[in-house]
């Protein structure tokens, strides 16, 4: 951040009265500009035990199998936000369902979130952020082509709670980068 | 936002190729500003069965009680947010624990997650964002006088639970204001 998004002016760096640590602050109007993390709004959708993944058709991680996110937008809910990347991804229809992971993503100032939800169709099929859609056994998730470490950590408990017949949310922190 | 955080240059506003909702577009270096919802992270502070609530020395709603949150800071941990803003408005050393609530504040572009935590020592104390502070018991609750709605939802579950016994969480939408 170099300029003031109100007046134009330069910013810079300094620690306000009252604060406790540097923020950009504007030299002509004042205000401080604050920079806070984003939220990922992520879900796992099955349709009849199998669950859809996406390969990425843009950075980052192109090439690599995710299942459907993105931004949390203003003024949507983190379900709502979560059904439309599912739609924008995949073209699936999804409700969504329970928390499965909030994943603490520290060094690249994000919080995912993550649900499980179900696909009302089995209907799918591929868009510009994905070159590949595939609704696949649990069996044959590509582990070790996954996207994100925060996809890895969803997708595991989501397999391991499902086979232990239960729904549970689990809070965690990805300290691996991918 | 009128300028370019960039370049300084005024910003419009137009749906970027490929995207669906207007953005600011800077007209002279290009760069797409994205305007996302902020993550207000917030815990109920119990001690030995009461918990500690703090009266609002700051707007907005100030004078009403609430109980210790705020913004989530680039490079932190929901749970070590939470944490620093406890000790920032109630001098509070808490242990946080589970999660009580993931509210959608649509209105205000704002997601608050709520957990629950546990006082460490029974010390606090007033700060400039908290005008009096108080250890109290789940009946003398000022249920007329809380800050946000979310707050309200937060300790009307995690009553609930507690009396319940359990510790689960919550995910609601605050369709109300304040």
């Amino acid at each position: 951040m170099n300029f003031c998004s109100n007046c134009g002016s330069p910013v810079t760096l300094e620690i306000p009265a009252g604060d406790h640590r540097p923020r950009h602050v504007c030299g002509n109007c004042g205000t401080i500009h604050y920079l806070n993390p984003k939220v990922v709004v992520v879900s796992v959708p099955e349709y009849e035990g199998k669950i859809l993944i996406c390969k990425r058709g843009i950075e980052p991680r192109l090439g690599y199998w995710a299942i459907p996110g993105g931004f949390l937008e203003n003024g949507e809910t983190l379900e709502a936000g979560a059904a439309r990347e599912a739609f924008e991804e995949a073209v699936i229809d999804v409700e969504i369902g329970s928390l499965l992971l909030l994943a603490n993503v520290t060094h690249a100032n994000q919080i995912h979130v993550f649900f499980r939800s179900r696909m009302r169709t089995p209907s799918f099929d591929v868009t510009p952020e994905s070159t590949e859609v595939r609704l696949v056994d649990v069996a044959d998730i590509p582990w070790n082509d996954l996207a994100f470490p925060s996809t890895e950590a969803a997708l595991r408990h989501y397999v391991a709670d499902r086979a232990a017949g239960v729904e549970r949310h689990h809070v965690a922190e990805m300290r691996r980068r991918f």
